[in-house]
């Protein structure tokens, strides 16, 4: 399985229709095999996971695919592109390591991996490489994320002055990750995408109320060098399943909530100066116009997230959950973390470093 | 009006049926004359404002009551038993230093004072010359808040986890004071009130969006003595508004909706480790049980307030919403300014010395 | 009181600002004095109720106005132009009758009348007299009706294929008119108003729940000569309470709603035949698109109402709420009634002769 | 396929585990078939519709089962125990008919029969053959309508005075039915589940508002022997899609909504006389308490009810979803339809003679 570096690596031939594999057949892993099953771009080539009866599972319902229960099978089947990781996240780095010095181009379940440092080294060595790597930041080929980033960037909200996000449910706990693990890369890659920018600073209070040492819900402030503000509420504790984000703007508002038959509201509310000179009298107009809920298209996002995966495979093109902005999200939760064990400090996320520097 | 000290304070007469001085006609003054007006514990004696057109329109409405412009006036009158202070908050203390001077019992427009160093003072004058000294935390008196205070106390909960609260909505921006003075007491006394308890810690992310210096969008988030943590999302710009609270108990849970026909919902959820033992496999269970929204009272709580503060000063006892508590409340919006002032730095809530310590 | 015809109606001056009496001080006639008091327009010149206790309450209010026990005293008032009926439905073609035989312009409150053929009696009367008759239907100047209108009259919405309407809650049973009388004048005077044309026939379904011979819930079912049809339910007994009103047409639906925030939301929705020539292949599009709620103003209708009076007394203008919308109205619950008196049969709504037909 | 009496039906052997064939693969058909594999208690033994495609594609997910483009070879089969028919209504007859006298149970897609002589005599011809006769109301095994109908039965919500549902959305139009038998089956067969009643009068009011003669809205009343009453809005034109029932009891009363994450809510309220002695003055008192949202099992209706039907062949037991239900909800339609042949006239819903009476 070990593989030298190839000085070659831009005659790479990119395959029309790639061949994936997944490996990890947990929660996604069949997910992500069904959608590939179904996909004109690519083909499942092949299932892999430890545990004999998840494999069987799976395997049942692809009898063209190839099961394996190692994962150097995979690695070492030079018909196979590329691989897609749905494993823990202890195992991302490793795991993908050892994929793209095998030559397979890889797509890493959200988060890229589980510090900066292992997600940078995977960036560097995908690109020596010439080779794909992807994080599955799956809300980023939702239609309702996809429309509110159309309506930042065309100027519609005006400047964006704020971000509320609560992303609470009872259930599930992790073992093995904190909630900021968990539920954090959701937000967090939604308000990269959104906003274009990396937060300059984080703070966040957490309590760890079920287990032991595993938060399981965290209050997270951002700033963001545009000068907007961020708080992100994230919870495994929570009276009943709330995905509510509100977005601020200085001429729209927006209202994302991805459970309800009208997930994106734009509310064409506003304050404004009717009178700039009479400043010192202090006379704020307020506007309260239609509230509009556009239709949204009820595509699958993780059909799309997949499709996009093939497609830069086969054509050397980026993909919009790129490993860069998956690096970015690391770089948050890795923030968030810091400033949770500094007791809630003021965490700057300094951007040409990936090891952190607190302010306070 | 200068009036030397009350040796013989404990001496001091109570009144059967006060006689209250409304000081300050502005938005929440007439409010409180009407419901004085109609109380049978308590009589309308007199409105005082220095602006003439806004004393005019109320007086003509309470022929029976004092109509001046002069604020010692009403202070001088013997026949006064205590004034109400609705006026800005920069007069606070001036104000009702002068009254509790001036012998009378005083009720202080929330909040109490602009600084704890302020409101500390009131306190231990009011202590020594046996004085009423009542802030208006009205919302101590609107049943759900009740409802949910005896849902706290009575352990039906359980342990509170956390608590999140939202209190936003489009407007009004206030001229002199920030978000975090205008609508932070409501939230902050109701927490002081179900919790029993001052958080020991604050950070805070504030933004000033629309007018320079004065945030009108503030995320806070604070530790508790018990482990409570707690964050409060306040604003002038929302798109709706948003009257929301969470309580997370380890028995329960609560949400809490000022808006809403059901302000309170009981939720019989929660999540338990059905075999101890067997930690280590890491087994736990979610309960979904009954949702409740109990009937909650109708009965207007500004009307309950005033009739609480004429039972302290008829009685002497101490109202549900006390001076200590409105000491407290001006405790934690100073705490999260100075937050704020250091970039949103976690400050201690120091309990024994009113200047404040940040710790990092 | 008594007084002869007036061949000389047509110069009747007109005065520029009426001077109005409210007799019946129950629950409508303290709102509607109240309403008066305050207009430019028209002048609160008397009250009158025949029970001293509802008389001295709101007589307090008003020092200015005449406080009188006798309904004689306000007719024989040469100085009062009109009067305003707010008193129970059976007694309101008496007085009105003697009002506009006193000279007195008459506003009812709905319904106009206790029958068709009363009603019909009172516009003729006043028609001959030359005096404004109006009917106190308040919704039509309630502004997400007005609204509405628009939306119709505007051919937005296109052909109307049908409108349902919920109004439902629990209580209050009145002791001497069924729900119909009671609820029904709000959503058939909508109806009429909207659609501009009265039902051609109606069937309903009742039941007396809860006071024996008093039906407290009902299911009418009406046929437009446009061949729009309706339903509409109306109930003293709900878990909810439930004002819902959807409006179907071929363009776009609306929903209205008296209870929410967003009272009006317009659906851009329907269906189409893509491929005329291909009918036998039956192939209909659904198009769903935006869903947009317009502000609406909060003006009070009450007022406006009463402001439509004044002008129709000093200008001879004709109300939105005419008596001849009121009649229509009245031969709308009629026709309910002979329905329910006939089990429920289909009964045709005879626009010409005030008795009514059965069809089966 | 001609197959005689069987005077010793009796006799008949009960398969332990049936095996099952699905007749006609359109949007009923595959969900059947799914829900038959996954069974424990029968067995997918064959697929069959007269398209090839729609055979292919169900046939290529179930390998074991006999796929064929011919009833005949179902009919024929002796290995087949039972039938599943989910063809268009018009079919229902011919096919249940010949499958009985072929020996096989049968369960038809709701509704029964397009006629109520129809499924009488499929009734009597299954009576006589000792041959389960199962009509498929998939509603009568949802929780929540299983938990209103326990509900009901155990006498907690006291007499039924009326219930109301609305079942509306936009679209899908049938091009062979009219919207009563379509959406209809649903809401009357969850009407003879909970009051175990049918109708003795119906009257309807409905249009064809896109479709010629195809009515797609209709308003449907009803009164049982028991004197409760019911209205049912049906319509494939409507903004939103809306499944509300309203059930209003004596003692208590709820609200069933389909579409939301607490469908089922039971409101403590209601109505009494507290001084019965002084009726006269008509003194009502109105209690409103407790709303509580119970939880709601999630296990799947399709599955339940295939586990019935198998259990009756196995068993013998009647089904849930009976031919006797079946049969008196096609008479319900039947009725509704002779209203809206007689313009909306009140019919009689004779329970002795399947031939209908008008009684206007």
């Amino acid at each position: 399985m070990t593989v030298g570096p190839r000085p070659d690596a831009a005659w790479r031939t990119r395959p029309e229709r790639p061949r994936l594999a997944v490996i990890g057949l947990g929660y996604w892993g069949p997910k992500i095999a069904r959608n590939i099953q179904e996909l004109e771009c690519g083909e499942l080539a092949a299932v892999c996971d430890t545990r004999e009866a998840s494999l069987a599972d799976v395997a049942r319902r692809y009898p063209a695919a190839r099961a394996t229960l190692s994962v150097e099978d995979i690695l070492d089947d030079p018909t196979i592109d590329a691989v897609v990781l749905a494993t823990p996240i202890g195992t991302h780095y490793a795991l993908a390591d050892a994929a793209l010095r095998a030559d397979k181009h890889v797509f890493v379940e959200k988060p890229l991996a589980a510090s900066s440092v292992e997600s940078g080294r995977l960036m560097e060595l995908a690109a020596a490489r010439d080779l794909v790597l992807m994080p599955g930041h799956t809300f980023l080929y939702s239609p309702p994320v996809l429309m509110i980033r159309d309506l930042i960037a065309s100027g519609e909200l005006g400047d964006i002055y704020f971000v509320s996000m609560s992303r609470v449910n009872l259930g599930l706990h992790q073992s093995d990750v904190s909630v900021a693990w968990d539920l954090g890369p959701h937000d967090f890659s939604i308000l990269r995408f959104w906003l274009g920018e990396t937060p300059e600073s984080i703070s966040a209070l957490s309590r760890a109320c079920v287990i032991p040492d595993m938060p399981d819900v965290a209050f997270i402030n951002m700033e963001f060098p545009s000068q907007t503000i961020a708080h992100v509420e994230l919870s495994w504790l929570a009276p009943s399943k709330l995905r509510r984000t509100t977005i601020v703007g200085a001429s729209k508002m927006v209202v994302y909530d991805d459970t309800s038959t009208e997930p994106v509201r734009i509310f064409d509310s506003g304050v404004s100066f009717p009178n700039p000179e009479s400043f010192g009298e202090f006379r704020l107009s307020y506007r309260t116009g239609d509230i509009v809920s556009p239709p949204v298209s009820a595509s699958e996002p993780l059909r799309a997230e997949m499709e996009d995966f093939c497609r830069a495979v086969s054509t050397g093109s980026t993909p919009v959950s790129s490993a860069a902005l998956g690096h970015e999200v690391v770089r948050m939760i890795e923030s968030t973390d810091l400033s949770l064990a500094r007791q809630g400090a003021r965490v700057e996320v300094d951007s040409d470093d990936p090891s952190l520097v607190a302010t306070n």
